[in-house]
């Protein structure tokens, strides 16, 4: 049968390409479906018995009001179960409820993924040829699917996710999970949560800056829609509302064709119109920016930064649709010519223009990539040109020269701002962050990376001193994002980490818990440093600068889970 | 040493793939340089002692007052002559002067061509694999470059034009053309001119309709000069004013990106910018047709139809700027879709609008290229849908079902209208006429084509009882035009007959001949019939109806020269 494709519901995996655990290990299970909590530090493999430490039925896990909190079991069958579902119940605390519509449960799916560069370095670099790397399939979508079969002699983690209300009462709340269908004998698992009496406020308020690039044009191919249509805005909305609720500080924007040079499998266009008329005067029409905007901004209420890329883009060459020609044109030329001024420059204007007539101007930033302190200083120097008031925004190695002039620095893991720079940038409202990409074996969110690592992350960003974190992709999706997250530059999965549908992924989801503890860190320290409760804070600190790369080993880079669960243990006293 | 790029002023040509004459053939010349006039029907071999059937320096040729006449001498050598040029005279009669500069002088260049197909049945199909014809440099282009080195053992031919002024009185004029240089003694032709007591209107009034389609998109890739720029306007001046004195009847305006599917070295492009805005309407802008109409129209004086092409071209695809994408888009829809009826419907309501405004609706035709008649009658009605009043037009078969529906109406070469339709047509003012393309070796204008063909195209329009000639292209440039004229497709010199610089051809001047006896016919019968000389009317329409299709063997069509000169006789009384 052939694979349907861009599926949104109901789909197959891939073949694994692995080993399986024998027959006789499978014949050797207790009973013919087995069902036990388990971790979510591990991707359990599809066609392993799962190595538990210990089965349970009973997890009890602990949140703030307004905190999400996950947890993973894994069922594992020597008989074909057809349509599996998962029943979840209300979670009650005497007469207090966190009702089921909170509770999100799901059916980890399998994804094929590859590996890190052959010198374990890293993940960069081209991979058009796929058998050059080490493929398997990895546990890691959070499928949306209400019922699965499942096969006989394999395994099918769940997970868990209660969103806690903001006005939960602090107590202990059970409730169960019922594992039912393919004939067998319902299964339960018990869940207790302890809600603590402190508050996580809602995303949109969080500390942290959280820059996680959004790909539109990854939407409208996946889901078969004409860009900007409503029914490509539709699509959207479940997606962009979930990096919202990650925190998602800034709108991903497009000033011009391929800012990235086509990088991903869907790439970037312009969101502005940019025309020369025959008589060489320029006219810009700003429809399509407007309505994303518009979209991200009031809809989907993302508050923060409206991010335009690029002047400097990888490749010199910048479109404009051509009255002569009719046909889409390119100017190659680069910073400092007269060609590129004369370019940027007449749009900078106009743009301004636009902006504080949408009363965006002050939240409008054109941002770059890392290029040439050269190259950057000439591309400031046009946008200052245009309109001095115009923020500047720049993802790449900090520079002294230039760090004043940006608005948004975004320097990468591992690297260190001057700590009076810091004070600095911090007392003139500037931002500061740091970015991971592909260049990390460790933290790393490709498809086969260890779970913690998402979630340790985000404590990174506190224990470095930064104001943020920025990924250069969320849903730049592969072509076929569901079955296959190999992509041809990079280790898998390296390009989104929410699926089509959409469906979040185990990554996605120690993201936002790492993204949340860094808030609770926040909250905490400033509770101490008012309660005068030293002690507390000292420990916190104490515990937390060990979230820096100088600290880390291979060693304790394998049990980053270990780590994060420590810290967590502080933060839930 | 690597070859210019491009040239316009002197270039050297490629080297011959054919074998020479021996050296001892040329070790047998009289003296070491000898010139001759010769025929106008012979491209005379550059390697090869010129077989002439006797030599002169004494050339008598006849004119009508406004005619322009052609002679070819032809200059060889055993010796090197470095920059060789030619000294015209002025003309004279008595006291009556026809000044040198009514002379026109040209070196003719050697280009490379290859041959029909091997079956001898035209020079249609791809010739990508240009091994599989056979190659070799055929004299065709009349060069602009005053002095030319001329090599030892080569022969130069030697092109002379006179244009009388049609005011010359009649008389027989009497000059000289000098070649010097190359350390030999001044060599001198002697030209005699008659100049009879007749008139040839100026080419604008001549009755044939010749539609010779323009292609300025090639001319701004030679030049290298901005499409629709000063410059490219400054190009193209000569070049269509050599179109223009041909008799042009008609621009050639593309309403869409590639009418023709990208056929030519340089494709057509879109005169209209089409853009669909992101609510779904439509934008049209015009600046380009209007420049481009307004320049053949008022700057190169051609007053007939605007031909826009083409409601359906041979890649159902059509353009469109996208203001979602901010790229150029293609509908793919055919004749009878919704899709298709919306897109053109839309636009020609527009387009009529615009041409109204402009006062050129009356002179504006939709232009369609054979498609099937389904089809066209499809597109027919989405027209007529648009505006009732559009005149349309047709180069392919001829249909009787859709006929009166066509303003215009050309048909191939050997193909008949009905004559009770032909009669019909005239009376509604419609026009119908005929075209030659790569079906035909005969008449050819291939760079390889007997000479006298392309004088026989124009006799043949008349004898043919048609109102005109299409040829679908006069300066679709290969890559290289001044040095090799064979193309992808189609035997070489298809694409073209006027070269860069602006340079005439051979061919060019022949095919005038032969429009020029067309008008002359008219003339000459018009004043037959009133003047009564039913003998001389018979004698000529007799003369004349040899020229058609029926009346040629491969014997005649070899001859054609004969025919044209015995025709020309007549003409000349």
């Amino acid at each position: 049968m052939q694979a349907e494709e861009f599926p949104l519901g109901q789909y197959e995996e891939l073949t694994d390409t692995k080993p399986h655990d024998a027959d006789a290990k499978w014949a050797a299970m207790k009973s013919p479906v087995m069902l036990s909590w388990a971790s979510t530090d591990v991707r359990y493999g599809k066609h392993h018995v799962p190595q538990l430490a210990k089965l349970s039925n009973a997890c009890t896990l602990k949140a703030w009001r307004g905190e999400r909190v996950n947890a993973q079991a894994v069922l594992w069958t020597n008989t074909d179960l057809n349509d599996v579902e998962m029943l979840v119940s209300d979670l009650r605390s005497g007469a207090n409820v966190i009702p089921a519509s909170k509770v999100r449960s799901h059916f980890v799916r399998y994804v094929m993924t590859d590996e890190l560069n052959k010198d374990g370095k890293g993940g960069c670099g081209c991979r058009e040829n796929k058998a050059e790397w080490d493929s398997s399939i990895v546990a890691d979508a959070l499928d949306i699917n209400k019922w699965l079969p499942v096969q006989r002699k394999t395994a099918q983690p769940l997970w868990v996710n209660v969103w806690v209300p903001e006005d939960a009462k602090p107590g202990t709340y059970t409730g169960t999970i019922t594992v039912r269908g393919g004939g067998m004998d319902d299964k339960v698992l018990n869940l207790s949560l302890q809600v603590v009496n402190r508050t996580l406020p809602s995303p949109r308020e969080w500390h942290l800056n959280l820059d996680l690039w959004q790909n539109p044009y990854a939407v409208a191919r996946y889901y078969k829609v004409p860009l900007w249509s409503k029914e490509h805005f539709d699509a959207m909305r479940p997606i962009m509302k979930m990096v919202a609720d990650a925190g998602l500080s800034s709108i991903t924007a497009s000033i011009m064709h391929k800012p990235w040079n086509g990088q991903t499998e869907d790439h970037f266009d312009s969101m502005v119109t940019r025309i020369k008329r025959l008589d060489g005067s320029w006219k810009y029409d700003y429809a399509v920016f407007d309505r994303w905007v518009d979209f991200m901004m009031n809809e989907i209420g993302v508050k923060g930064l409206i991010s335009c890329y690029t002047m400097i883009p990888w490749e010199l060459s910048f479109d404009y649709y051509d009255e002569a020609t009719n046909r889409v044109q390119f100017i190659k030329a680069e910073p400092g010519d007269e060609a590129y001024a004369e370019y940027w420059g007449s749009f900078l204007r106009d743009f301004a223009r636009h902006l504080k007539q949408k009363g965006w101007f002050e939240k409008t930033a054109i941002s770059m990539d890392e290029r040439s302190m050269e190259a950057m200083q000439a591309a400031i120097k046009v946008i200052k040109e245009a309109d001095p008031d115009f923020k500047i925004t720049l993802a790449g190695n900090y520079h002294d020269e230039i760090q004043a002039d940006l608005y948004y620095l975004c320097i990468p893991y591992g690297a260190r701002f001057p700590e009076n720079v810091l004070k600095e940038r911090r007392a003139k409202g500037q931002i500061s962050t740091y970015y991971t990409c592909c260049t990390e074996p460790f933290p790393g969110t490709f498809s086969f990376s260890n779970p913690a690592d998402a979630a340790w992350i985000g404590i990174h960003a506190v224990a470095g001193d930064y104001d943020g974190y920025l990924r250069w992709s969320v849903n730049s999706w592969t072509r076929d994002p569901l079955r296959d997250s190999r992509f041809r530059t990079w280790a898998a999965g390296d390009t989104y980490s929410i699926y089509p549908g959409p469906r979040s992924s185990i990554r996605f989801e120690r993201l936002v818990e790492g993204l949340q503890d860094a808030e609770k860190i926040w909250q905490l320290r400033n509770h101490y440093k008012k309660t005068g409760d030293k002690s507390r804070l000292a420990r916190l600190n104490k515990k937390l600068a060990e979230f820096t790369p100088a600290n880390m080993t291979a060693e304790k880079e394998r049990n980053a889970g270990v780590m994060v669960r420590e810290l967590e243990r502080l933060l839930n006293e």
